[in-house]
């Protein structure tokens, strides 16, 4: 061995130590970690291909994809990678548009990137005048920025990259975040601290984590961001806030986020002084219109904005007689001009109690099909109910062909234990997906629907409901950033699996080494299942604790809205247990195609997942493990548990794979997830044994408390107002 | 140049490329960098000096000197340091007590150990065996901690090390941070995010900021936390909450940081399910007797309680016609028997409005001393009204001799620009300590009485209401973290000036270069004052936003309490500004001993920078400066505003001496200060003009609004509830 190599080989040495130990490894920098790249033929294959890094052209996106590939390169390679605006070498690597970069418009790319639309990308290698190239192509500016990230996640990931030939666009327009933040910067159904946005400070004051949370959300694809509650105040719609959200835009604009608000259907009495919201009165529109002009005023690429109108309490059209679509195209006329769209949310339900919840939403819109501005979509939940741990898809979906809907799921875990519990969702988002609407026959899958391929809708979008807050990991649990991840990977293409997700995920986030990944990506891709079977197995749902939503509240009953307590939706009796929505009940799997429907309304046919959303089910009657309906849910909730042990024994077993900061924080909250399935397990079937009257299986584990003991739990300040 | 040169070079050169570039300088190491010392002489010096680290004993605290000590070297050193159970090499740096290492016996340090005290420690030079050691030795495990602290910041703050001998104790015995945290995580005056708790995870989960934030303590000597709010909330008394601070107080307990709680005084009635809190009631005895036992159960080392009580509201001993001696004892005798405390906060006002809000605290305490259990120290503001920018020293302090009297500072900044502003408070801290009580004769210092040596008290205390939150860099602004720093080191040894803990804490935060350090010291320096002008110049105070407490309201009156407006405190009027607490006003200069009523109540000799703390003064008097009163005043209120605009050119002058993103953080935050300092200086002249009837000087700049609209202005959602 050489001086040289004993050189290097010291420096390798040094920097790992480096790296374990001084480093805080809190989880901040999410998935964009460049940790030099360990196998070692790779990082020699990398720096080959990669020795100067050619990014022409200086909007403040083409900096930000010059700095970000610097960044990238020299953490991934352990070196950095010198910059010019000219080819020097031989093997770089070039970004840009044929607008921006004479070296990429010589590579004649037109008609390829014909193909990739706004803001696909490119990623080839090439030859020019004998030169070996690495090339980012797109047609506009972000385009080349999420094709850099792109490019960095094959090295993160250890891809080759010696014969490049990928095109990528995404398949839905609009991919946006939804944070339910509050001006006080609590965040209602947050449990990652509190919200990011420090109101008080803007728009003088622009954190760092601004731009980091800009570049998080362009290296996954999501394109946009509502920075407010959809129970909202209109406050953020006068002057002093509107420069705040300026602020915020122009920290985001070069990561391609545009900003949303959500417009609160009072704002011109409240801040507009006048006596009615009608959205029919002249008076009204033309306040909107000119808060529209004044919002533009200030940030010229604003989005557009997002209501909830009519629904628990919020104000909104049906107050003055009128519908949604009056509602919504009102909003929509005052933004149309600029660009701007409206996403009205469809999760709505009366002030009269209805016989059945699931059935509002399709009853109150389908019949306004066709009857909403162009720049307007329907935003639905993924299921009628509300982010229940599994809900079958909402019937809205396909039900509106004239109208584009734009999917709302959700990323932070409001039933879905909260802070605390490690579920990986992309199995949930893809469940939703994937089912068959039979809209326009077999194929009519929920994601054509969403994507507009099915109904040939010209605009579309997907929403989700963040789960970030100013905790230094941003998402209070680790791997509540997976989740993150994966809504806008699959929001860019619905298609990926969510093995490749998880994978992907896992490879930036902690190591490449397959004794690592493998083990985690399969407890990530069993992990919801998991939580679905220790809270509301077998189609389940809306049994959690009052108002917080935290733990098992099956007993909730008698409260001042039947549809607010547990008892109506489970419907336990001496009998069996389950929501009757067929024919002999609330006849909502009526609102599905007719397939679907007689699928839904068969219990022979029915997915057993969903088979107390849909019938009561007697104790006794024999699911497909041959078991009684009542064994089997002692079963399923004990197999919830389990899962978590599961979890807990393969997470033991990498202690060393990964830095101690990480190992410990997903260790102890994988504890604390162990005591609440335990407590989901017990809590209900206690409760539901009060009907059955039948024991648990001699083989399970008995309740640790009474049923006495775990209806008297009432906890204090739960996060997630 | 040889090629191991050429290697060592190349190894110093990428490891500065990293650290300038990849590590996300966000300020969450506080003083804490440990970065690599940068004088290639000193360096050297250093590896030579510390050639491998022993540590013997096992003690949870002697595991967190050790591991400290590794990591720190590792740091500075830039290269790992072995550590042992045994001296194996020349130049070992030794940390120990005489118990836990033999090493440390053999040196013999008995009678020198033997002035350092439970908290001291002794950094030594020394020979053993013809081998040189560098020596920490105290006589417990947490002394050796604080000392180890201490030698890591010699390195930080490239001191000679090759010749120690260092004997240092702390003055004061209970160094305390008190938060002002609520049970949801919002933070009173709090400007930094929200709670470091997260109630809902513990105590299953440790956050491992917690530890670092134990580490920061135990680095400054703080040895005490009040984890939660005077107004207080009886349910942290509950079990459920006691098990989640137990949790806290196993996780800081290895850094000597021992647990404290408010103790809402109604809690027997609220959670005890009694009828009344009356102190001299023996079932309510009874309740906190147990409530003690059941609290020493889960906390063996619990450290006591602090109460506000009979004060803005909070239920106290007054209300079943005791006094605060009487509710204050019955406490200290729950916790007496394990070496419990209480802390009884003499920050009190009545319910009746008051001729002059100054004198009750004194008015109501001072008859009570000598009526206090031995484990009851009171509490006392460093001034009479409310941590406002300035104020003349708390009448209190020398005029209980019988009673410990603890000293509150704010760390936080209710009255100094909040979260925003750039003060360092060590000026502050000291002008009060310094101040001369008169109590013995001349020298009987503010200092002197705190740290027991006046009136030679067993116990003594010292607090700080936390500027601490879950921000990224826990303060907020940066430089909040210096004023922490300075509370803590001066806690620790009073007698340190404020340049000292500002150099060092520069030093340690940023860079050891002097062309950054003197020019950021002087900022430091001066900030205080420069606050104090634009805000309350003169001895003004108390004349802030309504509630929030966030920007100038001078014109704050017809409130329900005269004394919580503005009007009742500057009682400007056509004749003069100021308010008169001579023996023709309200007298409350004669709380003080003679002497110092004396020069305060004698407008000729009263410290100008108390003028209208203690007078009402004509508009046209002549001041030391010569000008009249009013142009004094107007003059410093600019002169406030230039000195903001002086920091602002230099630490624009500074770029490039530190990163770029504590470089901008700061930037743009001393832009928002020199706004609001533009916004006191415009707002208040204007007010105060319609009293003088003066014109500003032609010099000065000129306010850029109206009164009227400086008086619309009216913020929303400011922080700190």
């Amino acid at each position: 061995m050489n001086q040289k190599s004993v050189c290097l080989l010291a420096l390798l040495f040094l920097s790992t130590l480096f790296s374990g130990s001084l480093r805080a490894e809190d989880g901040y920098k999410l998935w964009l970690q460049y940790d030099q790249v360990q196998d070692a033929t790779k990082l020699q294959a990398y720096r080959q291909t990669v020795n100067e890094l050619v990014v022409q052209g200086s909007s403040p996106t083409l900096t930000a994809v010059q700095k970000e590939l610097q960044m990238g390169l020299q953490g991934l390679l352990g070196k950095p990678v010198p910059a010019s605006k000219q080819a020097n070498q031989q093997n770089i690597l070039v970004a840009g548009t044929p607008a921006s970069s004479a070296l990429i418009k010589a590579l004649n790319l037109d008609a390829k990137l014909k193909t990739v639309g706004d803001e696909g990308y490119l990623l080839l290698t090439a030859n020019q005048n004998g030169k070996k190239q690495t090339v980012i192509a797109a047609n506009t500016d972000i385009g080349v920025l999420y094709g850099s990230f792109h490019f960095l996640r094959l090295l993160q990931t250890h891809q080759d990259i010696s014969n490049l030939s990928v095109a990528s666009a995404p398949k839905i327009k609009h991919r946006v975040l939804n944070h339910w933040d509050n001006l006080d910067r609590t965040v209602e159904r947050g449990y990652a601290g509190f919200s990011l946005w420090d109101w008080h400070r803007l728009p003088g004051y622009i954190d760092q984590r601004y731009i980091d949370y800009a570049r998080a959300n362009a290296s996954i694809g999501i394109n946009g961001t509502v920075l407010t509650n959809v129970n909202a105040n209109a406050l953020v719609l006068t002057e002093d806030y509107l420069k705040k959200v300026a602020a915020l835009a122009d920290a985001f604009r070069p990561y391609g986020l545009k900003v949303y608000l959500t417009a609160r259907f009072s704002a011109p009495i409240e801040i507009g002084g006048l006596k009615t919201a009608d959205p029919l009165d002249p008076q009204v529109q033309a306040w909107w219109n000119k808060k529209s002009d004044e919002i533009y005023s200030h940030i010229p690429d604003f989005g557009g904005f997002l209501v909830k109108a009519n629904s628990e309490g919020q104000p909104g059209p049906q107050n003055y007689g009128r519908n949604h679509a009056d509602g919504a195209n009102m909003l929509a006329d005052a933004v149309a001009g600029k660009g701007g769209i409206v996403m009205w949310r469809a999760f709505v339900y009366s002030e009269d109690e209805p016989d059945d919840r699931a059935k509002q939403a399709y009853n109150e819109f389908k019949p306004l099909d066709g009857k909403f501005r162009d720049n307007v979509l329907v935003q639905v939940k993924n299921g009628a109910i509300d982010f229940q741990p599994r809900e079958p898809f909402h019937p809205l979906f396909g039900a509106m062909p004239k109208t584009p809907l734009m999917m709302e799921f959700q990323i932070t875990q409001e039933y879905l234990g909260q802070g605390t519990t490690l579920a990986y969702l992309s199995p949930m988002y893809k469940e939703t997906l994937e089912a068959d609407t039979y809209a326009e026959g077999k194929g009519s899958t929920v994601a054509k629907v969403v994507d507009g391929t099915l109904h040939n809708y010209q605009q579309t979008g997907i929403a989700g409901v963040a789960n970030i807050g100013n905790d230094r990991n941003w998402t209070g649990h680790l791997f509540g950033q997976s989740n993150w991840y994966a809504f806008g990977r699959l929001a860019w293409n619905h298609a990926l699996s969510s093995e490749e997700i998880a994978e992907e995920w896992v490879k930036m986030t902690f190591t490449n080494d397959n004794k690592f990944v493998a083990p985690v990506k399969d407890m990530m891709l069993t992990s919801h299942e998991a939580v679905v079977n220790y809270m509301t197995p077998l189609g389940l749902h809306h049994i959690m604790g009052w108002s917080h939503h935290y733990g098992p509240g099956p007993w909730i009953k008698d409260k001042h809205r039947a549809d607010w307590t547990s008892v109506y939706y489970h419907k336990a009796d001496e009998k069996g247990i389950g929501f009757d929505r067929t024919k002999s009940g609330s006849n909502a799997v009526s609102q599905y195609f007719p397939p679907v429907a007689k699928t839904y309304g068969n219990i022979k046919k029915v997915p057993e997942k969903y088979l107390l959303w849909f019938h009561h089910v007697p104790w006794d009657y024999k699911v497909n493990s041959g078991r009684t309906l009542w064994n089997e849910l002692a079963y399923r909730y004990s197999a919830g548990v389990d899962s978590v042990r599961q979890m807990q024994k393969t997470w033991d077993s990498l202690q060393g794979k990964v830095d101690e900061e990480r190992f410990q924080h997903v260790k102890q909250l994988l504890a604390v997830q162990e005591q609440e399935a335990e407590w989901w397990r017990d809590a209900c079937l206690l409760y539901f044994q009060t009907f059955s009257k039948r024991p648990i299986p001699a083989d399970l584990e008995k309740p640790a408390h009474t049923l006495d003991y775990y209806m008297s739990l009432d906890p204090k300040f739960v996060p997630g107002i």
